[in-house]
């Protein structure tokens, strides 16, 4: 690959904390100059925000692996002077994003509106909670109330349990996604139309997005989801799918027909039961298979399984999945550098173009650590 | 908006099921034509794959949900016509996508080497289970299985329960986003250099980057991750981070301060508790919040805690939320036309685009409904 698709782009990066910064950390991926404008002092909140209380320099590790390879532009946007610089950067870039509450640009002067007259070319990318209209505009854009909102947590756990969120950022995560999608296809038009555009994305809107499959199928049939009792999956599918206990672990049974799975394990028990039966009456079915699997080890059960074709496989955690050779196959970890010397390892970006894995060792910016290079920078471009 | 961003571009899906699909559906939101190139007689597997038993003409409800605002051009790839005709539409396109497994494009004659022969400007886009290396590489491709293998069923649901599963196809959706985020980027750059590109993104590097946070902080810490025991959320955060039974229903609470919650719901046996003690002793405050909340209505405790500006928020099903002025505010339905004369209602793509929702009324294909109209578009492009 000579180059990577997005180099000569310049993003502005207003954006804090997860959702946002994740999309930033994706163009820069792709090739993109990203550059966060941070308040001086604390910066991006998420430096502040550690999980697992684990730190590197004076940032937490959360804010390492959400910013590598971005730059760091410190601005005081209620200052006058600092304002005029971040309006000049505007006028020499292609993209920006913020995560702000309905308002807050409006207030500095830096809506889609003014920034519009600033750089007509700008794709002026912006993600809220919830849209900024109706009873929930001001709400906060948290990840968990999001998930706990949208129905979501009814479709996970299982029949018996109270809702259960996923545990990790979805919303925020799939949230990016969709605002690089939307930058990404309004910078495919304005490099035909030089126009720019305003580019929208809510947690809210993406996480039933996300639920697009089962949204659909509640407004045909008005059914809420009816999870399993036990080894629920997937809420709208018969036995076995799902997660069993073997006697050294967990095996995952994918779809497969109920026959099938009873000649491959040899449970006699599933004989009485036909393939029209697996929805209806699947805790019955799950009940006798996860009492049977359970006798025996995870691999023991493998080998049968796979033997004859059918979709399973163990169940790892992180140290198991680490240390397998598959997982080693698809080389997904980088070292990046940290402006204090220590190297962390991180994930990389999982597109691959030509053949190419997408790495790069820049790491986190310190605060305001570009400042200078991107005035020169600014200096050269504008003569001012 | 004058023209979606996306417009004039074509797309051919030889994708099935939902990962590949699900990106064409997103390219197909923002403008693109996109070509569903489907097996005669049964067409994408997907069409006989219902959940819930839905069915719309002769396709499943899932098909129709995946597959709206497409074309159909059915074409059997073993046959030496047909693949002529394919080969043609391939010259006159811009970007295809697959997700069969590893060999099958080869053998067809229609892998990245061949195609880009044939047109040196496509973005040919694939979408397989673990890439094309080391010992999963002729694995199944199945959401559940990668869902299991990658550490993620251990984030979700309390410290005493089995691995869980996020509920619906996690992996197949968040790849899809991926794909279309490399097709995207590579369009941006072909439409500088004339340059094609081979863009490939896997289901299961797709969820291990969904994990990005959390491998990152696995680097560097070696902890398995220990879900709470009560109301788990996330597991590397503190109290009261998680969702709790109310007397009426549930209640999410997100990152608050203790002693604020604590003055919010006056809840005096918080007060033995500082905040540098909400992780270490998470099980125990969780506890008593648990048992406390358990004693009032969700209306009663958002009172006082959204009084105090506390990260508050009901726990809705999709009944309660299809029904609230929140959701109506986002207007996330659209009603699609099916070939058969129904209607269908699905949701609709979550980005906004100058202030404009994207809708469009076209349902999803019958199989091969296009091959006339293609045709004649290809004869007319081409004058063959």
């Amino acid at each position: 690959m000579t180059m990577l698709p997005l180099h000569g782009l310049t993003v502005l990066e207003f954006s804090q904390y997860l959702s946002g910064p994740s999309a930033g950390l994706r163009l820069a991926d792709l090739g993109a100059k990203v550059i966060k404008i941070e308040r001086p002092v604390s910066g991006d909140a998420c430096r502040h925000l550690a999980i697992g209380d684990q730190w590197v320099d004076e940032s937490s590790l959360l804010f390492h692996t959400i910013n590598r390879n971005k730059q760091s532009f410190a601005a005081d946007l209620k200052d006058k002077k600092d304002l005029a610089l971040v309006k000049k950067l505007i006028q020499n870039s292609d993209v920006m994003t913020h995560n702000f509450r309905p308002g807050v640009m409006e207030k500095i002067g830096l809506e889609y509106e003014s920034v519009k007259k600033l750089n007509p070319k700008m794709i002026y990318a912006e993600i809220t909670g919830y849209g900024k209209e109706g009873p929930w505009k001001n709400k906060p854009g948290q990840d968990l109330l999001i998930q706990s909102l949208s129905g979501l947590t009814f479709t996970t756990g299982n029949g018996n349990s109270d809702p259960v969120p996923m545990g990790l950022a979805v919303a925020d995560m799939i949230c990016g996604a969709q605002l690089v999608q939307g930058i990404l296809a309004a910078l495919v038009k304005s490099q035909n139309t030089g126009e720019g555009a305003h580019i929208e994305v809510s947690l809210m809107e993406s996480i039933l997005d996300f639920q697009f499959e089962f949204l659909t199928t509640w407004f045909a049939s008005g059914c809420l989801p009816h999870r399993s009792h036990i080894s629920n999956a997937h809420s709208l599918l018969g036995a076995p799918y799902g997660i069993y206990q073997t006697a050294d672990g967990y095996i995952a049974l994918a779809m497969m027909p109920i026959h099938k799975l009873r000649a491959a394990i040899n449970c006699e028990s599933l004989a009485e039961y036909f393939e029209e039966e697996i929805f209806s009456k699947r805790d019955e079915i799950k009940k006798i298979i996860a009492s049977f699997l359970v006798k025996n080890t995870t691999e023991h059960w493998l080998e049968k399984l796979i033997g004859l074709d059918l979709w399973a496989m163990p169940v790892m955690n992180w140290d198991e999945l680490t240390k397998h050779e598959g997982y080693r196959a698809l080389d997904m970890e980088q070292l990046v550098d940290t402006d204090g010397g220590q190297a962390i390892t991180t994930t990389r970006c999982p597109i691959r173009i030509d053949e190419n894995i997408l790495k790069s060792k820049i790491g986190a910016p310190k605060l305001g650590q570009h400042n200078q290079q991107i005035l020169g920078e600014l200096k050269e471009k504008i003569h001012y």
